[in-house]
């Protein structure tokens, strides 16, 4: 698929179907997130497959009540938790070089989004969920103290075909030579 | 361009040449960035377009000594800051809904990300720098207090075509049901 047609046409789907989804397109998913760009090529992102069912119905109770993405979670037959291993990110000799401290964030965001594409070139669909006890789910998963998780990730055919929320206009989020 | 081709194939550039950028290019690797998703659709991100070769031999001057990126910055025609607003993303009416506190640095990693990669697909390179003298930089462009620069982003038409640095195999990253 065309990049800007990915980038402009992808958008988050909530109503996912239980249809199975193939092995190999889920390790497309993954190997795009793979190949993304990170601090001094740390990689400090970790991704847990989660397709037991049981599981995805504990993972998906950790979710803010209220949230519509709650039920992308049980019904797709695959949820990516995306994970950060701190302290690798933004560290040089085991110290954070930048007033932002560790950019798991920003490195496990970059690989998110490439996977986020992927799924919607294959005609899958993805929502990013970061609002849940991200502790709670480490729990669950038994992901050890030095790794963060940060986003629910489901991935399932899509229900919907949602319009885009309103962007903001390119004269509104961009200036030139100052703020 | 093929998404995963884009995906597999964009290297991070240092070397960039001082021909000049179109217009619309820089406008089309801003309307990818435009076009990330976000949280509730906030859209922190801003983007300071750096076109002055003055204002970028000052802003280079903030990079941490002996980074390679240095020249890029120098060299190319075009720097864009990035920039993520404050108190938006991963907040619900005013407070933090999670452990991560602000998600302004996940959300400018995805429109980082469309926006590196949309520069390959346009034949211009572009390097992530993250280690420089972000409260100088704000300093520089008269960034206010509440947005807070993340990311300078030369962009330019490459001298090079490194060699891809190792990425770690799936089997390293990815795990099944349990971390």
């Amino acid at each position: 698929m065309d990049l800007m047609h990915a980038i402009k046409n992808r958008r988050s789907i909530r109503r996912l179907k239980a249809e199975p989804v193939n092995n190999d397109l889920v390790d497309t998913v993954l190997e795009a997130g793979r190949w993304a760009p990170s601090w001094a090529n740390t990689q400090c992102w970790r991704f847990v497959v989660v397709r037991d069912a049981l599981m995805r119905g504990k993972v998906a109770e950790t979710i803010s009540p209220g949230n519509p993405a709650t039920d992308a979670i049980r019904n797709a037959p695959v949820t990516i938790v995306v994970c950060g291993e701190l302290g690798r990110s933004g560290y040089k000799k085991g110290a954070p070089t930048t007033d932002k401290g560790d950019w798991y964030m920003f490195d496990t965001a970059l690989a998110t989004q490439n996977m986020m594409l992927t799924a919607y070139s294959l005609g899958l669909g993805t929502v990013a969920i970061g609002s849940f006890d991200a502790s709670k789910v480490a729990e669950l998963l038994g992901v050890p103290s030095n790794v963060r998780v940060v986003l629910l990730l489901p991935l399932g055919y899509p229900v919907e075909e949602p319009t885009p929320p309103r962007r903001k206009e390119l004269s509104e989020i961009v200036s030139y030579d100052r703020y």
